[in-house]
């Protein structure tokens, strides 16, 4: 079923007439050919799914009767990931496979050794990559994209535990953690100081693989291997 | 140290004059500005790594005498992935991740919903990819890149143990094997009869996340993941 993403926080009940406009429903028209009486899917992004039918097309949007809502929960734990970004093109392949994985949120972070800065357009940008993804995937929860975050900031959260990946690292053990940062350096690695000051809070450091990864496949795989090292110790 | 690849298979023996010739050569030379007196490192792609001395630039090329040789295992377990090939640019994004990971090698793999099917000369433009990537990531044994295998090749090899990443599988627990296929499907999914042939075959079937994930993002998750698991389960 073709899947409409809505604005994050849409009122989305049964029996609702809504009506859909701009690129979403020029797409699913006239792209997709769909017509009055086939079904779609609608997605607020934020845990609601819900069915509807699609009653009258017109020139600016198209009408739709919703006929079922699903309430999704979260995926368990949350993994919130921060790293550096990477460049180019490398960025929104790293938005679009953290959304494959399960990740629930990326912020870009203010390394010593960081030399990508995305600007606030760069990030509204990969918003609607996540968006895009999110239908591709099948997730309730688009992965939210965060505004720049400090290294300290990061590795000092207000909940949940951290775990900075660095080759020094063993491999990672589960923690029980329902929430949990995976905080990922730039190419150059870390400072000298930056892993003091991370052993000194306290942080997990782990190791995600034998060689040395750029920063993409380093967050994808760190945040993948977390939340399944998580899920399996919470099953056993 | 700016490390040169050589044809795999040169050999590489301490006292040693070589003579680097191509393109190699000139990015050394012109690029990288390193001049006679300098150190490089040499590299065979198999296992081989080298300390030069650079002793002449000439017009057509770079002769060094090689100072030291080490020769370095493979990661273990080895890590085969047949996957179908994605579409453009994500092929050789997956080259280079697998790569980084530390899988051994890649093989397009034919299976009934693959809608990619790779030329040799596509083939050999990944091998240069698979060469640029172990200098960038450190690898002394660059990833492989195979022939195009059938899905019945894949799922019983001669020798080594079968993972089948499809989303009706468990999380994936560490078997012992010193040798591993990670077998991953199309974008459309396994057919059913493949599912079928892959169960009576006896493979081990498991999933690799929560969602939805596109060829490249799967086989980099799974073969990272069974790389860590097997790793994990040696050593406790």
């Amino acid at each position: 079923m073709h899947v409409v993403a809505l604005e994050p926080g849409t009122a989305l009940e049964p029996e609702q007439d809504t009506l859909i406009e701009g690129d979403e429903a020029r797409h699913a028209a006239r792209v997709k050919r769909l017509g009055v009486g086939r079904h779609i899917g609608l997605t607020d992004g934020r845990g609601t799914m819900a069915t509807a039918e699609i009653t009258a097309i017109t020139r600016t949007g198209m009408a739709v009767r919703i006929t079922e809502v699903r309430h999704i929960e979260p995926v368990s734990p949350r993994i919130e990931v921060c790293s550096a970004a990477p460049k180019g093109d490398r960025l929104s392949t790293l938005i679009e496979q953290l959304s494959e994985v399960g990740a629930a949120s990326w912020s870009p972070l203010a390394a010593e050794h960081a030399v990508v800065k995305p600007r606030e357009s760069k990030l509204d940008r990969l918003r609607r990559v996540a968006t895009e993804s999110a239908k591709q995937c099948a997730r309730a929860w688009t992965l939210e994209i965060g505004d720049e975050i400090g290294f300290d900031a990061a590795i000092e959260p207000s909940d949940g535990r951290v775990v900075v990946a660095d080759a020094s690292g063993g491999p990672y053990r589960p923690v029980g953690a329902r929430r949990l940062r995976v905080v990922v350096g730039p190419e150059g690695g870390w400072s000298a100081e930056e892993l003091v000051r991370a052993r000194t809070a306290g942080v997990i450091i782990a190791s995600f693989g034998p060689h040395v990864m750029r920063i993409g496949t380093a967050a994808v795989v760190a945040a993948s291997a977390v939340l399944a090292a998580e899920q399996q110790g919470a099953r056993s």
